[in-house]
């Protein structure tokens, strides 16, 4: 359990001065955050360019300590997995917009509100989760925000509006729309994706860290250099994005050995009922007790190509032995076909009392149980306990996202990696495992890189698509300047890739540069 | 389940001619095996080229019919998975040797015997497996070939000796020469696995085969450039070799997520008890009432990015609300923490009533029964049937096996892929899964490739290992033809390979171009 509670570091930010977005690289303090504050005073006139659409400013933006939380850490008490808000002190128009990625598990809502009993100016940007299955929850909690929103702007210029992203913005478009009477702009899922991890990265101060044992939360500044990256996004499935520049990207490949496997696997396998209390078991298990190492095939290691006898050779490698071993002794005689005979036409007599005959092997499975029937209606516990299974599901997915990410970051040229999703949760062991992979298979050479937000991704994308222009402190949403930084930053990433023709930036405006990808893995 | 049984096919051969070695690449009847026979007379005098050492004849080598026996396809019966003998009619001299290959859940055999009450001449090489926890009757059964190699060569001029590799062959290294009093040699793993499959690529006539559902079995001939080819053998573990010569590879990668997995997590989700029921389990399963399609997030097709609505977003992502819908339908207060505020020091009144309290979720964490126990023990079976379970599961595995398996031929530029291990067992949805995963991820322009002795590359390997000189048809092993043959292959493997750095054929002898290569993405 190293590393564990270590978010809570951040605990101890007092409020002094916030990271300047063009600081030079060298980051943060190792063990929590610079100190940063809101920069007061110098309010900036935020206009409606059109209705509907207003500028955000974020200048001085923040995330929120909470001081008053007990349980503030996100790790410290896995089933209160929190995010916390993004203070825009410097906010004062009015936001007629909400946005909402309604993902395959888990509906990400974001949206802006006034501290309505604070004398504090400005506002902050709240998110807020809710699983796709209880959609009709979600659409409460919107129409209290259209509510209050009416109630706050009565004389609004325009209507609250709804920017919808991810899968269930085309599934529930019509139930959306009907039930709140609202406006819903769906945007794509993988371009908001990337804008939003674009705005973490260049506007939110103490938002991306690297993650080790020894250094479990080290944030990083902005660098000029920010492209070419690889986007690894984790939520039920996952997607790996190749993003060139801004809004320039490719979804390169996907796996769906994503979240929803390890939920879906553990709330089987365990008596965990939340993703949380999932991921508590893992950081209390023993995955030795069911992978088979190195050391349990070789009794060593397998120096010769650098195997360590700790290596994880087969994830669940030692269950079923151990399962069959238990079912045996429970038994009291064998019959199973633990023993098989693939020689046939074998004349000598000798081999023969060796041989089960196919008949006893025969036997013992049609007299199985219902094998329709889930969970084997075993009576007799195997030695595992849901500890041990947790903790190896959690490094057989982690470890292996990890390692598809380092293939497509070899492949197409690329050295920095963002892992993002609702997977991922702050948690150490899963930061970790993918942390080590990248590390491991590339020798050093590439990094992986996490977000505070990181599940939110996709829902910032989306509220952000509603400020057209000058929209951030470094600009980034102002047409001229993005044209200018896109071929900065086009250059840079020429002469920083791998593989010459992965940054071949083309300068299109926003919105473009989708490309069709090959598609999952997965084929159903 | 579109496929199955095809292996049956192969029953009809009736025995004409042998196919040639050198015979043009257009291979083999589209729907079985083409018709073969041994070829008669001409007994190559074969000789102790020194004590306990032999060359094996393997003129007129053919996988041996199983006329006689009813259930002789190997998917017709999933519970009798059988490995055909291949016989040696020309081969005369004895063979002092049998080889094992003891790997973490099975320990392969191959032995030679002579066809005892039979009028033909030469004998046969039998393939038997054990499970590796119970050694002890793969130690009987050697024991057994001890003595019949005594009785039938008193006059013998060398013990009968083990070529033993595979992790086994040190963890039990001195269990085996202890209990048989028997010299066990040693050879390494990764270089028998490709001297067995250069074997079975280059001198056994319908050995190797492409998979597609509308012609499942399409048996392919040996060309002359073999070299350079990716190599994915599938046990408990994987791990992915780059061929680039005779005995000049690399292990390039590994994943623990192999056969090991899928036999551990069914043997804990599913009623079946041995690999074969798994898999028969899995032919009759519906994976989409497990899996999350993109459908099922999307409500159609994501057409953008090439996703239909039937790929596979994420293996068991459907699970784990289904699995709570009916624990909750099983019970009569809700209290699960299905709705999860994440803003934090919101002080908008509106929103409080649908906040459920920390403490909520708190309570119903901790009011979990043990935690710490397997399955959940819950009396309540949820909505899957281990037919699905097993179906999601090798899908998930297969194909994640054959996206690795894309990655790194991409990155070394290798277009012909072989997949060997136990894992596979013939099972033609493994097949087709891995199979199609190839196609799909290259788009065409890579092949996988299949062998009818999938599972006994490395103990073949090492069986071969006790033939230093002479041996084969096409002289492989003759050491200047060896020399030759590697240095025409290197140049036609340069031609053809997509990166020409991996061409680089370094023409050294046999037995070494073993190069430290990156390790698992499985790290304990």
């Amino acid at each position: 359990m190293s590393g564990e509670g270590n978010r809570q570091n951040d605990k101890d930010d007092s409020a002094t001065a916030h990271i300047e977005a063009h600081a030079p690289a060298p980051a943060a303090a190792s063990n929590g955050l610079r100190p940063r504050t809101a920069t007061g005073g110098s309010i900036i006139d935020t206009t409606l360019s059109h209705p509907g659409s207003v500028r955000i400013n974020v200048k001085g933006a923040f995330i929120v300590d909470l001081e008053s939380t007990a349980s503030n850490g996100r790790t410290g008490s896995p089933h209160n997995h929190e995010t916390r808000d993004i203070r825009l002190p410097n906010h004062t128009a009015v936001v007629s917009h909400i946005a909402i990625d309604i993902g395959g598990s888990l509906a990400k809502l974001v949206y802006f509100s006034r501290e309505a009993h604070s004398t504090e100016p400005g506002g902050r940007l709240n998110f807020v989760n809710f699983e796709t299955d209880h959609i009709s929850e979600c659409l409460e909690f919107m129409r209290q925000l259209k509510r209050k929103y009416k109630k706050s702007n009565g004389s609004s210029p325009a209507e609250l509006c709804v920017m919808a992203t991810g899968g269930g913005a085309f599934k529930y478009y019509d139930m959306i729309r009907d039930v709140l009477g609202i406006d819903v702009l769906r945007e794509d899922e993988m371009e908001c994706l990337i804008i939003g991890l674009d705005f973490f990265i260049t506007e939110i101060p103490g938002e991306v860290f690297t993650y080790s044992e020894a250094d479990p939360m080290h944030f990083v500044t902005p660098a000029d250099k920010v492209y070419p990256y690889l986007l690894v996004n984790i939520g039920s499935g996952v997607s790996f994005l190749k993003v060139s520049g801004p809004r320039e990207y490719q979804r390169v490949g996907g796996t769906s050995l994503g979240g929803g496997t390890l939920w879906g696997l553990l709330s089987l396998l365990t008596g965990a009922r939340t993703f949380d209390e999932m991921l508590d078991l893992a950081s209390r298990g023993d995955n030795s007790k069911v992978d088979m190492l190195v050391g349990d095939i070789y009794g060593t290691d397998y120096g010769k190509i650098g195997l360590k006898s700790t290596t994880i050779a087969s994830s669940f490698g030692k269950v079923f032995r151990k399962k069959r071993q238990a079912e045996n002794e429970a038994e009291d005689s064998g019959g199973l076909g633990h023993y098989q005979h693939h020689s046939h036409n074998d004349h000598d007599d000798d081999h023969q009392p060796l041989s089960p005959s196919d008949a006893a092997i025969t036997n013992s499975f049609s007299s199985l149980p219902d094998q329709g029937k889930s969970n084997g209606g075993s009576s007799r516990d195997p030695p595992f306990s849901g500890a041990d299974i947790s903790r190896s599901l959690l490094y057989a997915i982690s470890n292996n996202i990890g390692q598809i990410a380092f293939l497509q970051s070899q492949i197409h040229g690329l050295s920095h990696i963002y892992f993002g999703g609702s997977f991922i949760r702050g948690h150490p062991q899963t930061m970790n495992t993918l942390s080590y992979a990248i590390k491991f298979w590339s020798k050093g050479a590439k990094q992986a890189y996490f977000l505070r937000h990181e599940g939110y991704l996709g829902a910032v994308g989306a509220f952000l698509k509603r400020q057209p222009r000058n929209w951030g402190r470094r600009g980034s949403f102002e047409e001229a300047a993005l044209e200018e930084r896109m071929r900065a930053r086009a250059s840079i990433g020429a002469k920083a890739a791998e593989q010459p023709e992965d940054a071949s930036a083309t300068g299109s405006g926003p919105g473009t540069g989708l490309a069709r990808a090959s598609s999952d893995a997965a084929i159903a």
